[in-house]
């Protein structure tokens, strides 16, 4: 080998296994109720250099990058064998998306794809762009991925490259590796997105979560989570769609929103995280909330705390979607442990940890959004009422 | 002179000499196409202090600002006399842009701006704005500026103070001092941006590469980077206009897209740098692509690497404009060497350093787009199957 290609060859490996051998750590301080941990967990740096460089000296005598890989975020998530796995979406520098597993023994450090990124299969109806899979380990035995598949509106008017439609692509596997594909969900609404299937049968159905909406972007009628059942996944078909999560003036769900992975089970009911989106003037901003729904009626909402759990923080902020964090992965661990895995911004994967017990505790405990300002002071004067007793009286300072 | 005043108009001069003085240095990493750099080259910070300043004490005894700039952005660039030349766009803290010279030995640090900005003459229907001039040395023997003017839109509703007429002016000039206005280009299109001089004659006539668009801001069945001739730059008029590099649908340039600064002339052909738009929940997008032409058919394009070649990065990603990469000027220099100038966020001047050779590689070996996910994951998975191969049986790693 040339001594050029030698030299730049083993810095890329080199560059490479500094970051996927990684440890990280939690970072100081937090509000209590998850921690974030000091580095991302997936970026596009922990993406193989073989995946990006043309590694044969003949056709790449300057070891140019020859398929660029732009950026990893929105991630299902599952454990498997005792390992936590990420099914990221990994977007190529041509903006076009894919699915790619990439694991680790703690889930919070050292993850690393697996040789190869995912073979989706397409339907009749090719997609032209697959993203945002939530993995559900449903009670018949399969793994099944649902995400967004997204084609050309066949509608849109001359000049106009922009139109889509988004639809729910299902498909299921054993392994992870090898999928099958299944027909796409069909609904009454015109466009889909965020749907995520529930684990067990409800009345011997399937559950599905769904977000009907009017338009590519716009939800407009389509008023939030909505909740649905389907006699089979091979033939995906709901009639009906039941609002169960609205969309609401002036909270953090203003504009839209959707749920997120599939609801974890709970003593006290189904665990739900879902982002929220209102518009500012820069745009849109996407937070992570969370709800818990009733085990018997996983549709019916019986806790919902107020406000965000999780909203962009430092360099979070800023990405090629700047303002946003969007979570369709997490995992409860046998030992308790509840891993949420959220990109911010469109660029990479973070981890937030915390346990089953302290997410009940937050679900159960933290005042419901009052939807006025008045209200809001109240239960907080409320709050500080109390404490300032407690402060004069027993705390020591 | 006051101590006051004394010590700050020296701190003053002191800050700018350690600004323009200050060499530079290649980024570690990056992709093998080319370098980046750690500092940008020219910035606000680079403005001389006697274009903000009065200097007499007697009239600003404070020493205060009289006329801020408030960024340095998209430049066009040449090479004269063995010098690189930046014709920037300076925006002063009114918005109004204007051109000035930067000139540099080397083109990667030490830009010092000439002692006057550049007084573009108007025609009969003044300019309001002017900004993004595009530098061609045509064979006709004169330095070409072609640039965005910018006007109220006279049909403008009342109370609408934002919609504009955008249209191509053109100067030209022997030395970057003294320029002659000639009358704007004449398309068929409402309106023009992005248009820029191809530096040859194409059957004895004035080759250009224009933008046409419906309105201000969007392009609306404007398709794209589009080419005409005119037989003359005094009268400059297009009758026809033939779309060459197309906008489409969920690539990088799925909103619009444009040429960059004029072609560079290669033995394999004419190197194009160009931007591409996409839409975000955040706002657009602005990245940089390469390709490349016919040399004897410059609006025949033989060959499209996928996706872009430069995005946004670090603190390019923030600025009066976040997320955009915008390059209008390019120098390619007798020993190879090829300067690509990039405004990060239209707040600052970057360069990227690379070679003619390096960049016929890229535009010749990178895999065009194939427009769908399940192609660009068999593209990538090729790619990884030769390099899994190749690792086995040769590399040592």
């Amino acid at each position: 080998m040339g001594e050029y290609f030698d030299r730049r060859l083993s810095e890329l490996f080199n560059d490479y296994t500094t970051i996927v051998e990684r440890r990280n750590e939690p970072q100081k301080g937090g509000n209590g109720i998850y921690e974030r941990f000091i580095y991302p967990v997936l970026t596009r740096e922990h993406i193989p250099v073989f995946w990006k460089y043309d590694l044969d000296e003949k056709t790449n005598p300057m070891l140019m990058e020859r398929q660029g890989v732009n950026c990893v975020l929105n991630s299902g998530a599952i454990e498997l064998n005792g390992k936590i796995h990420l099914v990221a979406r990994v977007e190529g520098n041509d903006r076009k998306s894919f699915f790619a597993v990439a694991q680790s023994d703690n889930g919070i450090d050292q993850f690393k794809f697996w040789d190869y990124p995912i073979v989706m299969p397409e339907t009749d109806d090719p997609d032209v762009n697959v993203y945002d899979m939530r993995v559900t380990k449903h009670e018949d035995g399969w793994l099944y991925g649902l995400f967004c598949t997204e084609r050309k509106d066949p509608e849109a008017p001359a000049g106009d490259t922009s139109s889509a439609v988004a639809a729910c692509g299902i498909a299921r596997t054993k392994d992870l590796e090898t999928w099958e594909r299944l027909p796409d969900l069909k609904t009454r609404s015109p466009q889909q997105r965020n749907v995520v299937l529930h684990p067990e049968f409800v009345n011997g159905k399937y559950g599905l979560y769904t977000r009907p909406q009017d338009g590519f972007i716009e939800t407009g009628k389509g008023g939030g989570i909505a909740w649905g059942l389907t006699d089979s996944m091979e033939n995906a078909c709901i009639d009906e769609e039941i609002l169960m999560d609205c969309k609401e003036y002036h909270t953090i769900k203003e504009v839209k929103n959707g749920q997120g992975p599939a609801p974890i089970k709970t003593k006290k009911g189904w665990l739900h995280f879902a982002h929220g989106v209102r518009n500012t003037a820069a745009g849109l901003r996407y937070v992570v909330y969370a709800f818990l729904s009733d085990l018997e009626h996983p549709e019916v909402v019986t806790h919902r705390p107020g406000g965000f759990l999780i909203a962009p923080e430092g360099e979070e902020r800023i990405g090629d979607v700047s303002n946003v964090i969007f979570c369709n992965g997490a995992v409860a661990r046998e030992s308790g442990e509840l891993l949420i895995y959220y990109a911010s911004s469109d660029t990479r994967m973070h981890v937030a940890r915390t346990t089953v017990d302290k997410m009940l505790d937050y679900v159960l405990n933290t005042p419901e959004d009052p939807l006025k300002s008045y209200d809001c002071v109240q239960i907080r004067r409320k709050m500080i009422e109390k404490n300032l007793e407690l402060i004069k009286t027993k705390v020591k300072l």
